[in-house]
């Protein structure tokens, strides 16, 4: 089984509207439902998880906005995943707040 | 059938050499095998094609610098969907072309 | 002025390990010297500010890891600019949130 | 001198059309009224050059649809430096061909 960090940005275009709240929470109720850890950030919703399950997931959630009226939808998938040690969401940030603690 | 333009980059840490050429080759041989409609830019592989074939073809793609013995991989995948028309790699570049030489 | 929520990714290549947190760290080091507000995720550090300022403190990000022996430096910034309100990075998840919530 | 290769993409959000080529056709003609090698892929403008003179023009590309009436903008820059070898876009593009061709 392959655990990875990734995330998750899906972006409706041509609206009508600048706001894109209620695709983006739409879109993380997939992730809910599905049962994988997440973290909602300012600029995307990181997942930590088996890569299988969140690619189907992401495959979930780039169709919500169709399903809410929109014609175009970007999606961004960024997946980092490392086999020598085990990659979490906690254990990357305090990889880094240690040392910028230190 | 969805049918989307979508970018994919795949980038192998900790190698212990700045060039990743035979990575993405690799990743790219995929692409071909699998007959997926597919053109290497500078800084991506550019695909189009049915979205569910596409993450079928990323999924595998991510591992292969595992394969050739990187210990982290970080993969983006850039998903362009429309669905009031088809987007093509070409049509999509010709869009930005015309405009421009007019 | 012009208020932006970011998010800055800086990664080393071919460092010969596969950790990148302390090339990480000294990155997010320049957004405090700089006095620019931060917030470490697991993917990626997100900031809020002024959009010069943010991009000088890219630039000055991006040379770090060279500094500390790297050769070869992928760096992405993703910036979201609304001018019809202000964003923050508070009240973009709080956006996400109230919705999933509600 | 910095020379990196880059790509830049810029994307309106809630224009009420989901064409977003007028304003990416817009945004190209800042690097070619500022002289910077550019070509226009399927997913985004790849550059080569100064990275100082890029991202200048990267700020200047990021004001041109709101000045074209949009309310909200997603830029990304997408950075790859390399200090052991001067990098070019023809050059990263040669490397995995040969590897292809093989």
């Amino acid at each position: 089984m392959v655990n990875v960090v990734a995330e998750i940005s899906i972006v409706p275009l041509g609206t009508g509207s600048p706001g894109v709240g209620r695709y983006v929470a739409a879109c993380v109720g997939v992730l809910a439902r599905r049962g994988i850890k997440h973290e909602v950030t300012p600029m995307g919703t990181v997942v930590e998880g088996n890569l299988d399950d969140i690619l189907q997931a992401v495959r979930e959630m780039h169709e919500v906005p169709f399903g809410a009226g929109a014609q175009r939808v970007v999606t961004t998938v960024h997946i980092d995943d490392r086999r020598d040690k085990q990659l979490t969401m906690e254990g990357k940030v305090r990889s880094v707040q240690e040392r910028l603690g230190g």
